[in-house]
C-alpha cells in the first residue's frame, strides 16, 4: 500500500512550521509511518542546490536559471527520496513542492508558463501530490511574523507587491486545481486553523489502503 | 560589431587544452579582443553548479536533474558572460558548450531528444556558436592521454563504451550541423591539428565586420 504524498504551500510567515508540527501530531497519534522533507532540497545534493538558490550573492541570477535549478532539485528529490519513500508505504510531507514553481518561479518573477508546464510534466507527470495545503494569510499578517524572525533569506527580502503576488498565485492554484489543492484560512486562531489542516488529513486518510 | 563566438568540443583525451592555446595564439596576433570561458561554468554562480555536477558523490544522480543543472549553468553562462561580451564586439572561446550536452547527458546518458531540443530552445535560441570545432580522436589515443593526467574527475572514470559514444555523438553532431559543427582530426601532428584550427579560424574572421 502506497503512502500519501502531501505537500505545504504558503508565502513567507503563513505558518507552515506551525502546521508541519500540527501534521506530525496527528500522525504519530495514528502510528502512520510518514517522512517530512523540503523544497527546494530533500536529498544532500538536492539541498546543495537549495543553497545555491537561495543564498545572496552579487552576480544577477537569470530567471531561466532559477526555473531550472529548481525542477533539477525536484527531479532529485523525487527520483531519490519521495518515490522511493512512498512505494514503501510511507507517508510523504514536503514543506513545499511544485506549487511554490508555478508561484515564486512563474506568476511572482514573471516566468513563462508554458516552460513551467513542460516542465511539470518531464519533471512531476503523475506524481502530483495527493493533497496540498496551501496556508493563507493577508501579506501583512506573513510579514510582521516574518520580521520577528531572526535570519531572513533573500525571498524574504522582497517587496510587498512581491509578496501579493505570491498570495495570489497561491489561491490561483488552489482555483485551478481545486480537488487537490486546499485553501487554509491560516490567520485564524491555532486551534481552526489546527481543525482545518486535520480535516483534510482525515479526507485522505479514509481513502488510504493502509487504512483498512 | 557583434564578437564571433566559438566552441570547442571533444571527448576527453582529444587535445582541447591544446587548441584552446592555439586559438588564443591566433587571436593575439591579430589584436583581436576576446575572452576564454568554460561550460559547465563561466560565472561565479554556474561554476558553483559545476562542482555539484562533477563532483563525485556517493548520491545517484538523476539523468534528469544533471541535464537541468547543465542547462541551468547554462542560461547563466549566456546572459551574464557570453551575451555581454559578443555584444562589446569581443570574441567568445567556449570550452564546451550545447553540443556536449546533446553529447553527455543525450547520447552517453540515454537523455531524452526531445526534452534537450526543447530546452536548447528555450535556453539556447539563437545564440548558438558561429562555429564549434570537434576534436575528434580515436577512443583508445584519447584514453592513453588522458590516464597521463594525475586528475581525474567522474567522467574520466566512465566505461571505454561510454567514450566511443562520446566521440559517435560529436561526429552526428556534425553531421546534423555541417554548417556550424567542424571535426578536427586530432589524431594527427601538433602541426596539422593548427593548421586545421587556423583554418577555421580564418574563415570565420572573413566574415566578421570587425575586420573590414
Amino acid at each position: 500500500m502506497r503512502g500519501k504524498f502531501i505537500s505545504l504551500e504558503g508565502g513567507e510567515g503563513s505558518g507552515k512550521t506551525t502546521a508541519i508540527h500540527c501534521i506530525r501530531q496527528w500522525l504519530d497519534a495514528r502510528n502512520i509511518p510518514y517522512i517530512m522533507t523540503r523544497e527546494p532540497g530533500g536529498t544532500p545534493l538536492a539541498e546543495e542546490i537549495r543553497q545555491l538558490i537561495l543564498s545572496p550573492r552579487d552576480e544577477t541570477v537569470n530567471n531561466t536559471t532559477e526555473l531550472l535549478l529548481v525542477f533539477a532539485a525536484r527531479a532529485q528529490h523525487l527520483a531519490e527520496k519521495i518515490q522511493p519513500a512512498l512505494e514503501k508505504g510511507s507517508w510523504v510531507i514536503s514543506d513545499r513542492f511544485l506549487d511554490s514553481s508555478y508561484v515564486y518561479q512563474g506568476k511572482a518573477r514573471g516566468g513563462d508558463t508554458e516552460i513551467l508546464n513542460q516542465l511539470a510534466d518531464w519533471v512531476v507527470g503523475d506524481s502530483k501530490p495527493d493533497a496540498t495545503l496551501v496556508l493563507d494569510v493577508p501579506v501583512e499578517l506573513g510579514q510582521e511574523r516574518v520580521v520577528q524572525r531572526q535570519h531572513q533569506d533573500r525571498l524574504d527580502k522582497e517587496s510587498l507587491a512581491f509578496h501579493q503576488k505570491v498570495r495570489d498565485g497561491f489561491l490561483e492554484r488552489a482555483q485551478a486545481e481545486p480537488g487537490r489543492v486546499k485553501v487554509i484560512d491560516a490567520s485564524l486562531s491555532l486551534d481552526l486553523v489546527q481543525q482545518q489542516i486535520e480535516h483534510q488529513l482525515s479526507q485522505l486518510y479514509s481513502t488510504w489502503s493502509g487504512n483498512v
